[in-house]
């Protein structure tokens, strides 16, 4: 993994990650072992978190790239899909779990106000109908801002993680007011290029495909592509181009590793449909879920047909 | 057109749009005929606007759906996905233009902090940098909320839409301050359901697949339902189904009217294919560029192969 | 079924088969309940057959379209293409069972010279090289052609079908002496087109695609249009179109029935997307294998979808 | 190519052909130049021709392979798919040319019958209502068979090769007899497996796909490996695997040589899908048309995403 730990060097290494501390991010980044004894660095938007990583800043930055209730965070998309190239290296999945949280001494009753982000408000609308009927919902840039303007009296409660309730020194008011049981936040560590982590069985591999001006079908062709490879799709999205609509890329996260043959493959063949493919790298499902494998699209079978093949045409055909 | 005017009536027809006043959906619902003459009412979220159209109190709701910058409005298509049913009736585009707005007497070089909504900061981020290098960004819900709290004197600067100068008595500090010229942002109308308008030849087609659980290639499988018969797609992005990673459903918009033969083939085969398919309506093309029709799927040619099939059926084969 | 029974006449219905007498299509004839008590009339060539059915002098006709070890009887797939349209009403599936007949007291130690069909020959060649090694092989028109060539004394042996001992009054030297155990051939039924035999559940529809001009991709086109309606093919081969190489038809079997939705909305596909096709009808398949149906592509799935849409047309979108 | 030339041999080569003499395999034969000064043997079957190349008693056979009016030869296919394996080294395509025959001094109105093979029959078959409706047709094993008979004062006239009218002495009564004007037939030399002749920017690649048992849509499968990287199809047919209806096998032949990267990752890819795949060889088409290559599937192309694939694994993501 790139991670820009200077050896030799007493310096800790640095991470960033979108702040401001206390937010589900935070607490991501605390759950992986790189960050061990490292420096935390909050950021205040996902694109200066990024940015840091590409000056050597830090050695990596944790930010949130797609959310079972919000969907994919749009920005991280684009700011991963633009400029200079970036890699992941881990991804983290979070179960979404929100508190209530009030100054010291407040009960729900006193509620009148309640402060959170809009994503938040979003997964928590119908337990805020059902017990804080009367509240009006304000939105702040972050669930951490959210908690900060209780703690400094402006709102009544805030919507937040439960680490913000440390930070800001406020108390719990209820647990577990998310809409949807299971709901899961997923999060990425960034660092600059480098060769992927080794391939484990239960790989994921992360890219952006550029559709060639006016091409109808082609986002059933790049399917195709891997479809015909047996490679498996767990996400794919749009984004539009950033210049006029009707023009967008692709984000896609595939089954199984760039060193695998089959996803090999299907990205050089990416490579060759497209106007550009971003390859963000391959590194191991959070949910340790195994790839299943076509038969006739193992490592084995690729092998086995590219000696068949050089020895086709070198010899001729021989038969088995 | 389903829009609610009670015949007879002497009240005027309510449109209601996402709030506050001052914004771009503010301007997007202006240039609609509908409108004309029309109670416009701000809501404080797209949910809250398509909840007053299922319940009648309005007779439709401008909403933004795709903004070419930053994607799709994720909160939009998920209120349009889940609920009872909605219907659009009617594509706004309008060229994202943003202007930078401060108190009476103020100049640019009096600003050190600007206020403005996250999609318009990413919107703007290089014009920031490039001309107030050193000012703060601070985000708000709107950009008109921005807009009235630079009136009410907590901020010095907003970027925001020109529509907010007037409401908030702001002046124009600069003009144009997005990075990206020709950036458009499109909005729907939104009503209760009912036939759709008849068809114009430049006609676009938005609807919902829900996917069945567990179906590898199901997304696949989808594009080829639509390739088959010849209709294109202009926009498709995946959302999540909201209870877990994983599971997906599909926003997709496609040329052509559900009235159309192809079209319409082509969605009956979605409602056999999918979990469930929600069509959300077909209308008029804001920019009028008419479908193009692959050859064989007009529905002169849809007529001629049901009528050869219905008379191999009673007669068996008849040669030409 | 078409076939032309004159009512009220006392005249007995008149069949023709690919002849002469003693060949394995008289052999399939025979098994037909359609052919009991009526004449049976052997036509020298396939074509002669057909056209006997095209002027009404034979009700029907029985000739040979595929064996499973000759592969398909082109003769008959282009007469079948060409010309006025016929309907196939039935289809005989009859095991490849040959004998090698000799003259009344002949031995096999006898045989020097051993005539037949040149299909025969290749079906029974390690036969022949293994117990008549010695022996001679002349290629005639037919095995029937063999058997009498024998009788007439011009050669000591033939290898032909059962039937053709009786015939020619021949001995029989040897049974089974066929390579392949399990080998069948599949005769077809020929009359005029009328409307198909009712579904059974257990249906094969055969017929006929003229692949645009220039087109590449046209055959995997053709192939997709069934296979998105789950329609399956159980034969599918290319034939020329009779002028220069490199253009060609496809012959076409598939399960199912041209009244069942999903293969009457493949074939008018295939009605838009072909230069032309003709549908030479549906009927029994001889095995009883019912049709598999795919998840989603029954009748019933079709019909609610159709509803579906219409209601969707009249009243736009109504959820579950 | 393989062609069994002993260096230092006085021994001309020697090259087989489908007999019997003077037939169009013949004349097909002459016009290559390997066969110049060799000597040329006629075989009684494709079958033995074949063999004698197996067992190297010849340096090569020139078989029948395609006729555009009657279609594939089956028996070279089959021949060709099953038994050791051989190569195809070139084609070679003949006009399709009949004349009557007769002996010397006879016309056209003493002719009563006439012999032929059942090929050249179906393709002379309007001639021969027009210009002698009275005669009977008997059937030969071969055109030179006719010829022959006809020399030997058993018929009246044949209809055969014009190279016959030499072999056995006859006049010609009508040339240019064929219906159809333009018909070809093609030929194919075949040798032992070796090295494909070279890449010329024309050429074909012949092989053989044998489907996996009981795989409903595995042509669609075969077909999409082939369209997916831009290889065009020029000849498909199924032929039966010969024990039962309903398993095929693939004879296939594809724009391009198997040293071209996307014709190489197509053969590899039918190898892994493939029960199994027998590649006869790529040589350069007889009509010399320029193989037309789609965007983004040249050896160059495929270079570049080899090498941009490298890097990625070794380097990480590295952007344009």
């Amino acid at each position: 993994m790139a991670v820009d730990l200077k050896p030799g060097s007493s310096r800790p290494a640095r991470f960033g990650y979108l702040g401001p501390a206390g937010t589900f991010t935070e607490a991501a980044l605390r759950t992986v072992p790189e960050a061990a004894g490292a420096d935390l660095v909050p950021y205040v938007s996902v694109a200066s978190a990024l940015e840091a990583v590409r000056q050597g800043e830090t050695g990596g930055a944790m930010v949130p790239l797609e959310n079972s209730v919000e969907g994919s965070v749009s920005t991280t998309l684009d700011e991963l899909a633009h400029g200079d190239p970036l890699q992941v290296t881990r991804e983290v999945l979070l179960p979404v779990s929100f508190v209530l949280l009030g100054r010291p001494g407040g009960t729900p009753a006193d509620v009148r106000v309640v402060a959170t982000h809009p994503h938040a408000e979003a997964q928590c609308r119908r337990w805020l109908r059902a017990n804080l009927p009367a509240a009006d919902v304000v939105l702040s840039p972050s669930t951490a801002d959210a908690a900060r303007s209780v703690a400094e009296g402006r709102y009544d409660a805030a919507i937040a993680a439960l680490v913000a309730a440390e930070h800001y020194r406020l108390t719990v008011l209820a647990r577990d007011v998310q809409d949807s049981a299971g709901a899961v936040t997923r999060f990425v560590l960034v660092t600059r290029p480098g060769p992927a982590p080794p391939p484990t069985g239960a790989d994921r591999t992360t890219l952006f495909a550029f559709i060639r001006d006016d091409h109808p079908g082609a986002l059933l062709e790049v399917l195709t592509e891997f479809a015909v490879r047996g490679v498996n799709l767990s996400r794919i999205e749009s984004r539009p181009e950033g210049d006029r609509l009707g023009r967008y890329f692709f984000s896609v996260d595939c089954d199984g590793h760039l060193a695998d043959a089959r996803v090999g493959e299907a990205l050089s063949a990416l490579r060759r449909v497209c106007a550009d493919v971003r390859v963000l790298g391959s590194y191991p499902r959070a949910d340790g879920i195994a790839t299943q494998i076509r038969p006739g699209t193992s490592d084995a079978d690729f092998r086995d047909s590219v000696n068949w093949l050089a020895t086709l045409r070198r010899d001729g055909s021989t038969w088995r």
